[in-house]
């Protein structure tokens, strides 16, 4: 726990604005994987949101999300203030997102702790992240600067992030504290086979703890402009009204990370080591294995497969008959069926890019 | 032409009672293949109907369906006399088909001929149909007896019964026709390329042509059961009216077909040699022979694919979006959803057979 809960109220911010085409056709544009059923049925943004809350109540979650996805995700979040639902016009990436959270908890409690944490990751042991959590939380108050929640790698995974992990700095809630040396982007995979190797690197695990004031202070020194769009917002929406400074200002926001923007720049960053079973669910073959096995492979929803293995077979509607299939990808939905093999789901952004060139915006 | 039309009025008789799995999931109890749109984007069925047109007239085609079709039947064709669709209480093969047809044909023309077409082959060339259908007409009345039309083998084909020529027997309309020495069930492989390479072996096209009496009279020498069926129900539909007539003398019928039942033990049976494309439509391969050619394969509907070949993509609704598939069979309907390699279709029998096992009858 924060050291001092009075000095430091904490807040989770709730990083609700993905997109993407990975889980095309199951995800559209209005329907992101985090609105996905993917947490036993439930969405990911719904599971992340109730894991959270003994932690940190409702009406300290923020979740920000983006104007085509805001009513979804204000339905899937009932226990939320309606005003704990940010909107961005459009998203700009996660610098911006968590910046203008930042902004809005700085302006009345500077001290408040940030837990940054995706919508659209599973994380099984509600309990284990809680715990880690709070050690991060209790981290950015204790030293001050931005902390990073770290997670031992178990394969040389070329989709995420990578931390250097740097000198020892103690503990927090029995986690090993460390400083970190160094960020690196997505690596090839004979990189990735190196931080494996090497012991010493951790998968970013896109969550964060800092306090208002840190983050705010270290975007203003690496993001100036950010800063300087963010300060001429927050005053807009004093006159004009927030949708009329957000129409404004937010799209005009440097489209950047929090990592790449923010993290690799800073000194003072620290990574607190969690033992947490963890999923971005960053592929179809990242969600099998989340789904119970069965002989096909891996199912969800309606699906009847014979004599058929290696598969991901996920049906949101229509009844999925599968007959000696290998090694398929198959995705039904009401208006959109995707057939691929399982080593290249990869090429579906192609499929989609096809679509999106003949006007399917329908399908999108 | 038949040598008098005025004593031997020419009447179709389409046999759409088909049912069956293999087109499944496009096709349904209620939507057998007779009524999918195989012909162009048209049903077989109208396609059958107008393209018999021009020979024989509506007034003079009855269509021979069963009871869970009776009603999509009459909506694909608007144009017959209500009465000229026959709905069999449930199908019991092609000879009760046949005889029902006959019987109640008999009793006001016996001199009648009938042209017996099944609704659910594809014949493009409609003009060489109705020649080739006169010719057997000109046969039947000329010869007296019961004409099959043969269509020479292009390959080894397992799923058709052949007929062996025999005897030369002069000519009719341009064709040849034959004595017919035996009918032969659905060889095995090496049987049928043996027929092929003998080249007296034709395939049986399913279509027939006979005057009503010769017919009945070789139902009634053949069949007798059936005869003494047909006579009770044409008797008792004129006391109990015909649905109860039917009700209770139909579902007791031999369960036999006209090629087994009659053909095969008659005597006096003729083949006219068609020049003729035609297709059974037997599969999903024998469908996709009939689609325009896309570097996919076979594709029909709203369908994408990118880098595939070999395969069978049908939709009849969902956009079906395919990468990087190989000799695949898709098929997307709005309730279900298909794949299976080419070369296992003949399993999805197995399939719809655990459907119905699990209930799940609305999907069947």
């Amino acid at each position: 726990m924060p050291s001092s809960p009075e000095a430091h109220p904490l807040w989770a911010v709730v990083m609700a604005g993905g997109s993407g085409t990975r889980f095309w056709p199951l995800s559209r544009a209005r329907r992101p994987k985090q609105l996905l059923p993917f947490a036993g049925g439930r969405s990911l943004l719904a599971a992340t949101v109730e894991r959270l809350a003994p932690l940190v109540a409702p009406h300290q979650t923020l979740v920000v999300t983006t104007a085509v996805t805001e009513e979804a995700t204000r339905r899937e979040l009932p226990q939320l203030p309606a005003a704990n639902v940010l909107a961005e016009p459009a998203g700009r990436d996660t610098a911006p997102c968590v910046g203008w959270a930042a902004w809005r908890l700085a302006r009345r409690t500077p001290s408040a702790v940030m837990l940054v944490v995706p919508a659209d990751h599973l994380v099984p042991d509600g309990a284990a992240l809680r715990r880690t959590l709070a050690a991060a939380a209790a981290t950015a108050t204790a030293r001050g600067g931005l902390v990073a929640i770290a997670l031992r790698p178990s394969r040389p995974e070329t989709g995420f992030g990578y931390l250097e992990l740097g000198e020892a700095a103690g503990a927090a809630g029995g986690m090993r504290v460390c400083r970190i040396a160094r960020f690196v982007e997505k690596p090839d995979r004979r990189r990735a086979e190196e931080f494996l190797a090497a012991g010493n690197f951790r998968w970013n695990s896109g969550m964060f703890a800092w306090t208002a004031a840190a983050i705010c202070e270290a975007i203003r020194t690496h993001l100036p402009e950010l800063a300087d769009g963010l300060d001429r917002l927050v005053a807009d929406a004093d006159t004009v009204g927030e949708a009329e400074a957000l129409r404004r200002h937010y799209p005009r926001l440097p489209r950047i990370s929090i990592d790449f923007g923010v993290m690799e720049r800073a000194a003072n960053v620290w990574a607190v080591e969690a033992e947490l079973a963890w999923s971005d669910i960053g592929s179809w073959l990242a969600l099998a294995d989340l789904l119970p096995p069965s002989p096909a492979g891996a199912t969800m929803g309606d699906v009847t497969a014979l004599d058929s293995d290696g598969c991901v077979l996920v049906s949101d509607g229509p009844m999925l008959g599968v007959v000696g299939a290998h090694d398929l990808v198959v995705v039904a939905t009401a208006d959109a069926v995707l057939v691929v093999p399982k080593d290249q789901t990869q090429r579906v952004k192609e499929l989609v890019e096809r679509l999106r060139e003949v006007g399917r915006d329908e399908l999108l």
